[in-house]
């Protein structure tokens, strides 16, 4: 019989061969194969080709379960029983996971691929779009060692009618660890240093500032080399100013950290890393711009008050270089935490007095509004900037030079004039040539100097505005759980999911909050240095022209 | 029989219908009807189309002589007997022309005429193009009335193998009167103030300068109109510096001071006027236009030494506008002159010391290389620059714009968050926004003030260097016969031949002279204003965006 599926998220094809779907759309598949993360079939408009095997669920009725082409929440929810898919082909190494396409990279190193050589191995990492499954990674709510359960009590999950678990069970709610939380599932052992504090402050709930602020830079990558030059890769050196001791870490290594800080806070908006290369990742220009937005990337984590406090970021930032069981010590243990997935959620303390659910509602649509204009605009502004960035290279370079060649024909023609009189302008019109043309190499090296940052900027926070629709979806998914236990007076637990509902809300705010106000920082910086640069540019060119000209007093 | 002509310059077809004629080539014409300046026929290659009238004269074999196109060279040569040929249709208003096509006007008003309300009245101006005709205008020179005869001994016309008449009756030395003066045949009566000198400088012959010098303003015109309105014509303001009385002059009387001076003075670069417009003349930009194109003509009328002295000049710029009756007095004056054409060539004081005329025609053809290679390199940068224009006033200024509506855009979507600290920063990207379309808007307006006026400049180059094949023209007839002259020593007259071409030699080296001193004055002085411009330019938009920056500092 045919083999079919079902569409978990929307795809929309964006490339010859593949085509679109439509969240629970039913497919027919071709073979079970995945092929560089691609499945082959039929949507119910009839259109045949491509689409990624992530985003599809196989559907064997006749086993009775169905299991996500993604093998990790097959892990969860649906044991493996030793049924060997195709799509399993990624084994160990399965991180959620889309077909390369674009976007930013994320992957799940693990011991045995720690060492590969190389930065950018593809069995070992994938590329991320901006779809929504893009943040889940593997987590195991342990069911058992069930230590401590702040906020809900101790109690087991539960269903009744009204207050059961969510139907799509691969909805990111679920995944995020959300809705076992809110159905008091989520159990763990939260020590006192593992606390979130969330705090009421001036413009609603904000995250409690880290006390110890600190920055980070990245220093300009060195090319290192193993097995006598046989395999090399790109050392960063790192220098964090809390400890003034320098570490070295490698694309990997902040690739692997990312995973961890993922898969470790489901509303918080992890930055992406800069997109990753397959060739020609030793060249200057990738370097350099890898290395700017590692930049940036650093920056957002210093400065954000729960990232940059993190035990999985300090390891990263603090374990000696040299000392690699220490590393793999550390790298061990972030990897086995338990506090990731719903368990997050129990290390929040909210602030004393609950907030108003409708309110934090309205915010919260106002937000999804916001995200939602701000990646639309961002896209447009983007392509503005980037023409903007080839004209100035091209085109205006070209009118400028021409203009430079046009001065120096006429001085050109001029000196077949050797009259006395003559020379003097003869040599300014060559100059003021020449003076052109390098106006016009102005203008095309200027882009490097102003555009790219700010290119670089809309980038971290198209990264951001993906993030957000899932970290909407599980407050989304937890006030709807609350709604649906008052409506029910009768579910005993209603005043819990109240609260812990509560809890991922008062989360998500100050989420909403640091997303604010680091904007505001950052377009504000990034506004003055773009402005700076422009008017150093033309200062410049004024600079120029002034030479120019006063080569005339003396013609 | 076929009607046939034979060519009398070269012509090069640049128009679709148009045909390519050669020197001397025979044609055949399919009628002797003349349309618009045009007739039209088959050349020697068999290609038919059209050819101007005035590149050409008719053979009529049967009548034993032949009549150029145009009807005044007829007027010289071939005293009109009555035969209506339909190239006559210009009647007396008749100036060597070629069809309208591009260049700068001429015309030769009468009295007849003159009152006429329209400045551009298509039966007596007609366009000239950069043609050896252009030059030429009816000038008659008396063979009776021989009063005095400078410089050729009193001597008439005497013919020589060796030293014969110009075989092509219409070239321009002959219609410049140039041969007929080496010849001998000039004759009239010169008055010591019509006596114009060449002195030897320090680069070698130039014009006396004038010893008061002065310069003429230009206001703006003004719309003047006649029969109760029915007709109307722009008058501008001239203002003298040497007598500070204002006159009103219209472009007809422009036109016809030109007239005036291009047949007085066959060896002196006469300013092209700005070019003539048949519709839209009372428009905004044009009118603009032509008073710069004006005040261009007017600074090299007043600082050339011989023209800035000619009576017909000083009649254009001192005689009251009021004064009806003097007007008409010096401008019958003007058009009986006799000292036009060879007779120009009798007021000539050339130094002491006769040139070698060897040297006189190294540094001709030098001149004439150079003058080549500027005519070829200003049409190459009047492209570049009319490019550079085009592309500030549309795609500089789009680019700009675009940008500073992302900027907006980016201000807009952040409006949408109303939190306090983001209102600061969203006014200055508003601002900012504005900022980059005021510099688009800079960059369209920006040509009119530096680009137009060096475009300006070389049009009026362009003019004179399309007046130099002409003079260069001149001096080479008079050397050849000076050659000719010397290779038969027996001819009498060989050592006033030689004689009257230094005399043309000194005044086209002065010339010459003239024209570099004021090359190098213009282009010294129109690059100075260009980059003055340029850095005024740059300064504003380093102003507008040092305004945005300082918005961000309160952000």
């Amino acid at each position: 019989m045919a083999l079919r599926a079902r569409a978990l998220y929307d795809f929309v094809s964006e490339n010859p061969g593949e085509i679109s779907v439509v969240e629970n759309e039913i497919l027919t598949l071709y073979s079970e194969d995945v092929v560089d993360g691609w499945f082959e079939g039929t949507n119910s408009r009839g259109e045949s080709g491509l689409f990624p095997a992530s985003y599809v669920e196989i559907l064997r009725t006749e086993e009775g379960f169905s299991v996500q082409g993604n093998g990790t929440a097959g892990n969860i929810y649906n044991p493996r029983t030793g049924s060997e898919y195709a799509y399993q082909v990624r084994g160990d190494t399965s991180s959620e996971s889309t077909p390369q396409r674009h976007g930013y990279p994320t992957s799940q190193g693990s011991d045995d691929d720690w060492d590969d050589d190389w930065d950018d191995n593809p069995t070992t990492t994938t590329m991320a779009t901006h779809d929504p499954s893009v943040r889940q990674h593997k987590h195991q709510p342990s069911r058992a060692n069930s230590v401590s359960s702040r906020g809900s009590g101790g109690q087991q999950a539960r269903s009744s009618a009204t207050v059961g678990k969510n139907l799509n069970r691969f909805s990111t709610f679920v995944k995020s660890g959300g809705e076992a939380f809110v159905l008091g599932e989520a159990s763990g052992l939260v020590r006192d240093c593992d606390q979130i504090c969330v705090v009421m402050g001036q413009f609603g709930p904000e995250w409690q500032e880290n006390p110890h602020p600190f920055t980070c830079t990245i220093d300009d990558p060195t090319k290192q080399t193993k097995f006598k030059g046989m395999k090399s890769y790109m050392s960063y050196g790192l220098m964090p100013s809390h400890t003034q001791i320098p570490v070295n870490r490698r694309y990997k290594h902040f690739d692997w950290l990312y995973a961890r800080l993922v898969e470790r806070f489901p509303v918080i908006s992890v930055p992406h890393l800069p997109e990753k290369q397959a060739t020609g990742r030793f060249e200057e220009d990738f370097i350099c711009k890898r290395r700017k937005g590692l930049i940036w990337w650093m920056n957002h984590m210093t400065s954000h008050p729960v990232l940059s406090r993190c035990d999985v970021f300090q390891h990263f930032l603090t374990c000696s270089s040299s000392d690699e069981k220490a590393w793999k010590q550390g790298k061990r243990k972030a990897e086995k935490d338990h506090l990731v997935g719903a368990n997050f959620f129990l290390t929040i303390v909210p602030p004393a007095a609950p907030l108003d659910l409708q309110e934090v509602e309205s915010k919260v649509d106002g937000f999804k509004t916001f995200t939602k204009k701000m990646d639309e605009n961002i896209v447009q502004v983007n392509v503005t900037i980037a023409e903007f960035s080839r004209k100035q290279m091209t085109g205006f370079k070209k009118e400028y030079h021409k203009v430079g060649q046009a001065f120096r024909l006429l001085g050109q023609v001029f000196e077949l004039d050797q009259q006395v009189y003559s020379v003097k302008l003869n040599q300014a019109m060559a100059f003021t040539g020449a003076a052109y043309e390098t106006i016009g190499d102005y203008f095309a090296e200027q882009p490097r100097q102003d555009l790219d940052p700010v290119s670089d900027l809309l980038a971290i926070y198209q990264g951001h505005l993906a993030n957000f629709p899932d970290i909407i979806h599980v407050q989304k998914g937890a006030l709807t759980k609350a709604k649906e236990s008052q409506k029910d007076k009768d579910v005993p637990a209603a005043h819990d999911i109240h609260e812990r509902c509560n809890i991922i809300s008062c989360a998500t705010l100050a989420e909403i909050q640091h997303f604010h106000r680091t904007r505001v920082r950052d377009f504000k910086a990034q506004m003055q240095h773009y402005l700076l640069q422009q008017i150093s540019f033309f200062q410049r060119i004024t600079a120029k022209l002034e030479e120019a000209l006063h080569m005339y007093e003396q013609a």
